[in-house]
């Protein structure tokens, strides 16, 4: 499709005016240098001669692009779309746009998309896709592009993040099942790969051990994805292996519904026989069949600090804060129950 | 942040080559027309001195962006990453980058996001966030960005879509309802400014008809949103004035699990009382309770023909298909029973 485009030397010759009187008018911050009428007849000139201003040469002026890069690992994850919209509606208060990319949790795709925002020459990032172990974050870090992580962070405390205190949500959730008297506590861990699943497993342990109660190895079982079927094979796992356990704790609730699902398909009540603990307290949560017990998070809230801290960034505040970490709360709900007489 | 760029002139001085050498080594449809020896040494440059090449500069020469916008009403309305996804794995896999706008169901955030779309000049807009006369889309269809709708059309059958059969769809739900002797059906409709919403009323009535029931206009109560609490209120409004009826055909799901708030609010039970049908059969509809019986629409497919159609378009096709309407297929779940025997 060929555009044939107006120019502002277009616009400029119409009206026998120099160049630099339209591009005043068009720039809000320089209107007022132009007299009242003069501007209104640029506007209509501008108007009537479909006259649009060129971002590319003004990117290439000023060598911003006024575009942000969002890297999602899984955007039908009823985690993410909150955390987008929270820094979508920040980042166009300020003027930028958003360019968003799904990774699909692929690696290889993360670093794909990671070099096509830079092609498009992104002035900031916001990461969402973090690996606790990241290579092409760590590459990339003490670049020019400013990166906040947001939700998931990497193995450098320096790091900017905004992230929930997942081991303080840990210990709430495992307090919460303790005073219920269960004693044999099950783990459905995320992929230990994603500092929220490793930091949830670490604190899974240590609030047991603060509980009195020392994990069992064999109730810990790990998934490779915070995916529904994941959850559903670990906890169906534990079932055939004939573990006893009257709880599970699931890194997140996507691994808690598919919990759910291998206790129906077993032949086991929720909460009666075995309570389920989620993570994020996503959409939906309250309405599934138990309704579930989970940490909430303000995930839209979230993305709007991100996207907060990156423009501090990309505009050269230097007494910016480098990371946020927010408490979680606990959402007691009927898929947490007390332990029944007979299996304390 | 103040960056300064290696150019690829100054790649082409250190090799003492010319620039166009190094400019056909990076272009990978150029590239075996450069020496294997001498493509090594530039590419050693251009990783050493770090050269990126400038998409700007691209664009400007080329007139084109390789960007695609996406406009959604709700990215929190689960019906909507499935698109996106879609659209987004398509656009990328043709070198495509997506922008993603999220107009919160607002007509003037519509606009302003449209005109954000322009200035960044976009190749083509996929848009999920069309009303039934909508004047923004009006206005820009004759001009230089190809357009295609998703999941909602404006007033004009020309315009590109790719959409479900409505009519289609909710015939089936209202024939599904008549065999399980349903005679007093209510209608919870949408938004009619949206022309889901507006054909999903009218297939009610026509489909009423065709199974011999009139359908009754107090029965029928409309919403300002496909938003839960829309739902909730609707319902609300019908057994509040004390309508009678044994089953509730909801617009969208959001709607019907709104109207199964409002019914366990009012001890009526779904579906022993009253059945509820929703329409997307989006995630986690089979887990609420009762899980609901709903119109199933391939939502990532839909996303990826949209997408499809819409690079026809910009590569300037003329044999492109105009529009795609998609059949949906019954879900049936236990939101929907027979009518208990004194109630017929």
């Amino acid at each position: 499709m060929k555009r044939t485009r107006v120019t502002l030397r277009d616009v400029a010759r119409r009206l026998d005016v120099h160049p630099s009187t339209v591009s005043r008018v068009l720039n809000p911050r320089t209107r007022s240098m132009v007299a009242d009428a003069m501007a209104e007849r640029v506007m209509e000139a501008v108007e009537d001669m479909g006259y649009r201003p060129n971002p590319f040469a003004y990117s290439l002026k000023t060598n911003r692009s006024f575009i942000v890069g969002v890297l999602i690992p899984d955007i039908t994850d009823p985690l993410f779309p909150p955390i987008i919209q929270g820094a979508e509606r920040t980042l166009a208060g300020a003027g930028y746009t958003t360019i968003l990319a799904d990774t699909d949790n692929d690696p290889e795709r993360q670093r794909v998309n990671f070099e096509i925002m830079r092609e498009r020459q992104v002035d900031g990032l916001i990461i969402a896709t973090a690996r606790f172990e990241d290579p092409v974050i760590a590459e990339h870090r003490g670049g020019d592009i400013p990166m906040i992580l947001v939700i998931r962070t990497i193995n450098d405390p320096a790091m900017p993040c905004v992230i929930n205190d997942d081991a303080y949500g840990i210990g709430l959730i495992v307090s919460h099942l303790a005073a219920l008297g269960h004693r044999r506590v099950a783990h459905v861990a995320g992929p230990q790969d994603v500092s929220t699943a490793r930091v949830r497993h670490r604190a899974f342990e240590d609030a047991m051990r603060k509980a009195g109660l020392e994990p069992d190895p064999s109730l810990i079982q790990f998934c490779c994805s915070f995916a529904e079927e994941e959850g559903r094979g670990a906890a169906s796992d534990l079932l055939e292996r004939g573990e006893t356990f009257t709880a599970i704790v699931a890194a997140n609730d996507l691994l808690a519904i598919g919990c759910l699902d291998a206790l129906a398909l077993f032949g086991k009540r929720c909460p009666e026989d075995v309570s389920v603990t989620g993570y994020n307290d996503m959409p939906f949560v309250d309405k599934i069949q138990p309704p579930l017990t989970t940490m909430r998070i303000p995930h839209d809230e979230m993305g709007a600090m991100a996207a907060r801290l990156l423009l501090k960034r990309i505009e050269g505040d230097a007494t910016a804060e480098g990371s946020i970490s927010i408490r979680p709360e606990l959402v007691v709900r009927a898929s947490t129950g007390p332990v029944a007489a007979g299996k304390k």
